[in-house]
């Protein structure tokens, strides 16, 4: 089935302004809450956001194998659930109703009331009910970066990095959609030159640019994902901001990995951008050598073009830009990780989410996270209203955008932005704010 | 509220023989599929499955605020939401309705025809849809046979393990209940003396003797849960084989922890205990010292005197027992590691479970694992049939077995059995079994 959905000429009756991340060629999903709180899944053209749950009881979806409540959910499981050809279906209709040559709704102005939101009038939600959540650690330039400073300068690269897509389990609760303002964690830390912990408010608190992937029901317990068939399950991207705190992380991860460092809070962006949608902006991943074992070699391209960019503001201050990064410097694919999740017969689900890993590239203006940024402190970076970060302080927002962008067309997923609140207290908790 | 569920001096009209782990004492929540193929959730008495969707339907829960459906789900969760109250009004509601002296149901015929199966006509189903699970760490004694096998004999237990309940995440959506037979996993292994992995079925496939809880929802993302409040948000517990390939485990688990070497499965028991059932069995846990950082210390006694043990049967043979151990070994409480994982503010839901880490003992036969009770291959087991084990092989079933008693009352658990099938491959998937 053809994506006409992709048709770069295709302009819509929904303005939708140049630099605009939602052109009709977009198409994401999201959940969000209406002017009415009525909590509906929807897709945005321009500033536009656009109820489906209505659009579908309006019988536009006619023709489209879809229960009736499909849209009138507050998770896209359901719909992720059906499968790459329904959401192709959908995807291409939308296209068509908001299409500048069908007057169908154009016209309609009843409907066009009930279905079409301005972005002030809604309130993004978590796009999905995410079951599990998985961290890879796929950019060769953040590993390296993180073992010249936390082990052997000479050998940064652990022995198992280049066979393997290295990956660890993470908490689903605490992931929020962009917006929710993340509290600094308490926690143990030992600090340098002593043997006795200490508990307080981590000091190292930082950001990790990562995009992640959500998945369809993908394979049965036991039964592993060829890589060529990977793709297949994944239903879209995300921006991600893993928030870190780097003390905390030092003296808890060995032997079993990070846990408390990172459970405190992770952000999403709220809208998906479908993998079809960003089908132009296919490229070849870096060269992979040692040549990887079988069940990790694929055909075609299957990295993704996507600017990245990461920017801080201090509290009553603008932001300022501190990386530019790229999704295409992943080491490993998203269809490798999802083989290698799988090749034990590990179950996929729909809604579960794939962080990248930190997205750090070959530039020190490229680095993904504070601590690579600063070189684990030892070079502060200086914000527009002359302060110094090393890493997060507290009132600090960071914010994350990504496109794709060709001579034709851009495609973006907006952004996941995040304050940071000063640490919890009794006394904060009890009323004397 | 008191606990009269726990009235040691009652009986129920349901016969209960005298070593079952299910007396009127106990009531314990599961899920099961009846025979009209009507998923319920339910409780057990001696061998009888006790329907709770029909019998509140008959109006036996009447004055306790529950919704009319609370029990007709195919989870827990719901009913874990509502709190520690609410699940004991209904326990307690459960005891006085199968109390020998209460002729309401047991001389109700039709109703008793409604409610009440024999465990052949049921088929037990995962008790809660688990949103996160976590696996610690909390044996000293694994961590120190682990630590003295894998890295330094000298300094077997890592410095931060005596201050840290240490933790990490795991893998919600391959955990099955009890009988679900188990795969043995593909994956990469690194053969001794080499620098090149290979792939192939796991050569060290190991059981792992853990219990977990089951949590309710507890906090707010940013918000602790102090220690001596912890164990509120606890429902009950489960026994848990954490199935383990440690070949693979060896391999990938440097820098972020084990992986594909757990995510493959792991079983647990269908039927929760409710920690009101295990209170005559509270104990001290361990003297820990150093003394653990404020946030972790804790009054009264918070571990539990749980008898466990292993057996393992070849295909076509006995089950052998091959480990005898106790819950009370751990070092670490449940309520220090539900107060560990919150400190920096992850919150936790309804339906989570953590487990405790293998459960090892001071003694070589209460060992929890095959890797501790064969000594990383060195010393084999010998069983019934004549065969040897150093790890599990395809075929054999292992099966784990807990309960408390003392000389008023046996609370148990049940069982937690599956067997291991051989490894996946395409031949077999094309239905060439």
């Amino acid at each position: 089935m053809p994506i006409t959905a992709n048709d770069p000429q295709r302009r819509s009756w929904i303005q939708v302004n140049k630099d605009s991340d939602f052109p009709i060629q977009n198409i994401p999903f999201g959940v969000f809450l209406t002017r009415d709180d009525v909590i509906t899944i929807g897709t945005r053209i321009g500033d536009t956001a656009i109820d489906l749950g209505a659009l579908h009881q309006l019988g536009y979806f006619e023709g489209i194998p879809l229960t009736d409540d499909i849209f009138l959910q507050d998770s896209l499981n359901d719909f992720i659930s059906d499968g790459k050809k329904t959401w192709r279906l959908v995807r291409n209709r939308i296209a068509e109703i908001f299409d500048i040559n069908n007057p169908k709704l154009k016209d309609n102005e009843e409907h066009r009331r009930i279905v079409l939101f301005t972005l002030d009038e809604i309130e993004m939600q978590l796009p999905v009910q995410i079951g599990d959540y998985t961290d890879f650690y796929s950019s060769k330039e953040h590993a390296t970066n993180v073992g010249k400073m936390f082990r052997d300068p000479e050998n940064a690269l652990l022995p198992n990095w280049l066979h393997i897509p290295v990956g660890y389990h993470g908490r689903s609760s605490s992931i929020v959609p962009s917006g929710i303002p993340i509290r600094r964690p308490m926690g143990q830390t030992l600090p340098p030159g002593t043997d006795t912990p200490l508990f307080g408010p981590s000091k190292r608190v930082d950001f990790e640019l990562e995009m992640a992937f959500i998945t369809t029901d993908a394979n049965q317990l036991g039964e592993p994902i060829p890589v060529d068939e990977a793709e297949d399950y994944i239903f879209g991207m995300v921006l991600f901001n893993d928030w870190s705190a780097r003390d905390i992380q030092k003296w808890e991860y060995v032997p079993l990995g990070p846990f408390l460092a990172k459970n405190f809070a992770s952000s999403i962006s709220p809208w998906i951008v479908t993998m079809d949608a960003l089908e132009p902006f296919r490229v070849a991943g870096p060269k992979q050598s040692p040549a990887p074992l079988p069940y990790l070699q694929y055909s075609g391209n299957k990295s993704f073009d996507i600017n990245l960019e990461v920017s801080l503001a201090p509290e009553n201050s603008e932001p300022l830009t501190i990386c530019k990064s790229n999704f295409k410097y992943m080491y490993w694919t998203m269809a490798q990780q999802l083989a290698h999740h799988t090749v034990n017969g590990c179950n996929v689900n729909s809604g579960d989410m794939m962080g990248s890993g930190t997205i750090s590239g070959p530039t020190p203006d490229s680095y993904g996270s504070m601590l690579e940024l600063s070189w684990s402190g030892k070079k502060p970076l200086k914000m527009k209203d002359g302060s110094e970060r090393t890493f997060i302080e507290d009132g600090d927002t960071v914010t994350m955008k990504g496109y794709c962008q060709n001579n034709k067309v851009r495609i973006g997923f907006g952004e996941v932005s995040a304050k940071l609140l000063p640490p919890f207290s009794e006394k904060k908790k009890n009323g004397d704010r």
